[in-house]
């Protein structure tokens, strides 16, 4: 270990963030968390549902040992009748199932010039399950919220060190979200128990928001009468400039468009090698502020775009397919870039926004493509 | 794309192998693949048998599109007999499950220095699960084997490029491996259809060898009456020291340790945090050649070892767990480390063996700890 990170007033092996020097490469912290924290692989967005173990994960600490038989949820904080539920007692309660497409909110942190040194998303962060378990709200209702609450806070079972802040896992919800309809306390993904790294054997499936919203191995929910302060909520998921300023914080998924790359991959570079022949476009676009409306295609290199057409979604906060011819006639390179917009009017930007924890960054995707 | 990429001669935009400059960092063509073929995360080696999506992946190109109904398996080559098999005609035939531990061969690469470029394995390129298929040596027998046969090949129905060959993912075995009766046809794994990552519908399984040699999305099996020499046979999967050197086959897997690191870890370095209390240290073991026969485990960075408890294993080529005790009384940073040998008599090197395209590297696991 090196001994730069011992930091002596912590006695934890943790450092501050830090953006990358001006061309610096992909560190071996970096590294050890892409090894770990994988990413859908673009050829799956052929998946309507993302098959188990070809959806992206993020974990923040280690994946918590879980005994099912032994899961209690405690349901606490501001109500008249706090409650503890064996997964028993919450499969027994009625059951839904929503298809719902969940991004990590740093995807194509990666990409961003200079580069914040955290999970190193290029642009694969997403996949799309059905997520089958309980609704929250009635939950929440039958234990009697106190007039007073105003957000929910949902703690995993993960525990680690970031920053030099020791904590569990925990983030909150404005009360008007945890009471939607669709928030789900979920078991199950794609008709399967969750698979241990998808929060085995209970998480949170809150439909439109970013990832670090959907809390896996959930083990409490506590009405708050205060906003939430906990690290996650205050420090980590924020849009913010500086170190210092506070932020805004990270909620909805912003719109995106992403293609199956076309043609087949040089093993190292991953450029790909097309044919002069007719091809389709295919790939899917999505937005925590459904439903997409556009998906805008480009196959030399945005200077000109035509419209896609757009398939129909599984679910409103499913993803949506999109196909579009392309024919090559000329031999060379081609760079093809794909870009979504939704109901809200809001659009994916040409280049990334930048900001330094590299939140929600969905710039186009571009694919280079040598044609021969 | 950058220019460097394109070769005039090829077309192709591939570039010849290459090993890292001293101190160069991690680039983004290894980023790339390492956030398609992500490793097994340690903690997951509680579980005897991996998870699906836990399990490490290794795809040289995309994860190709198959339509079951439509998969044919063709064998031929020098056979009296040439079959042509769909999947339905291979399940008709007798069934058979092995537990087996797959290594990548590659797995260890990104911790040699200099740092040959490719997939850039930490040290969990590795997974166990329980195959299911029927026995491959009966269909070759059925055929008719040409007495002068040598080798079998095997060919996936993944295309790409590679260092400018552009190519169908393939590799043989000697004829003695093909006809073992524990090498399979699986179109099952851990009692599921085979996920689309693992080579669905069809791969194969041949006990002990590292992962290049378990073809996945199979659609060819050729017997062969000269060696192959095809990429992956004589040119990517050896042990060498020069460009130029032929260099030696990629086989069997060595043997290997890893433990499960204890306590919890800081979030970008995923150093270990652990309490001054008794741990329980524990972790699996195995080889391609069975069984392990020995664990040792080092809590002062490889001064002394003592053995650890060995359990059973659940199959001749799964890995083994085992399990030490460690009682840190003193606060302070630790570093822990942990080794195998084999019934063949191989041992972990303390140190890496190099090679220039970075196979077989089984030098022992570090973990390094913060006791507080």
């Amino acid at each position: 270990m090196s001994a730069t990170r011992a930091e002596p007033g912590l006695g934890l092996p943790s450092l501050p963030a830090r953006i990358a020097e001006p061309g610096e490469a992909i560190t071996m912290d970096e590294l050890r968390l892409a090894s770990r924290n994988h990413a859908m692989p673009l050829e799956a967005l052929r998946h309507e549902l993302t098959p188990a173990g070809l959806h992206y994960l993020l974990i923040h600490y280690d994946i918590p040992e879980a005994e099912p038989g032994h899961w209690r949820l405690r349901l606490g904080g501001a109500v008249d009748r706090p409650v503890e539920l064996s997964l028993a007692e919450l499969r027994a309660r009625p059951r839904v199932t929503h298809t719902v497409t969940l991004e990590c909110a740093g995807n194509g942190r990666a990409l961003l010039d200079p580069r914040p040194l955290s999970q190193p998303w290029l642009d694969g962060g997403v996949g799309t399950a059905e997520w089958t378990g309980t609704p929250l709200a009635p939950l929440l209702r039958e234990a009697g919220l106190d007039p007073a609450a105003v957000e929910v806070c949902f703690t995993g079972a993960d525990h680690g060190v970031e920053r030099g802040v020791e904590q569990t896992y925990a983030r909150s919800l404005p009360l008007a979200e945890a009471l939607r309809e669709d928030a789900l306390l979920a078991d199950t993904m794609n008709g399967a128990p969750l698979p241990p790294q998808h929060g085995a054997p209970l998480r949170l499936v809150v439909p439109g928001w970013y990832g670090m919203a959907q809390v896996k191995w959930l083990t409490e929910v506590t009405v708050l009468t205060e906003p939430f302060t906990g690290f996650q909520q205050v420090v980590a998921y924020r849009f913010k400039q500086e170190a210092e300023d506070p932020g805004e914080p990270v909620t909805r998924i912003g719109p995106r468009a992403l293609m199956v790359p076309p043609g087949f991959p040089d093993f190292m570079s991953r450029v790909r090698v097309c044919e002069r022949t007719a091809q389709l476009l295919t790939g899917r676009a999505w937005s925590g502020r459904p439903p997409v409306t556009a998906v805008e295609v480009s196959t030399d290199g945005g200077l000109s775009w035509q419209p896609a057409a757009l398939g129909p979604a599984a679910d409103t906060y499913a993803w949506r397919p999109w196909h579009h011819p392309w024919h090559p006639e000329v031999p060379g390179t081609y760079r093809l870039m794909v870009r979504a917009s939704d109901a809200s009017g809001r659009a994916q930007p040409a280049g990334p926004d930048w900001n330094r924890q590299g939140m929600g960054n969905n710039g186009v995707q571009v694919v280079d493509v040598v044609v021969r």
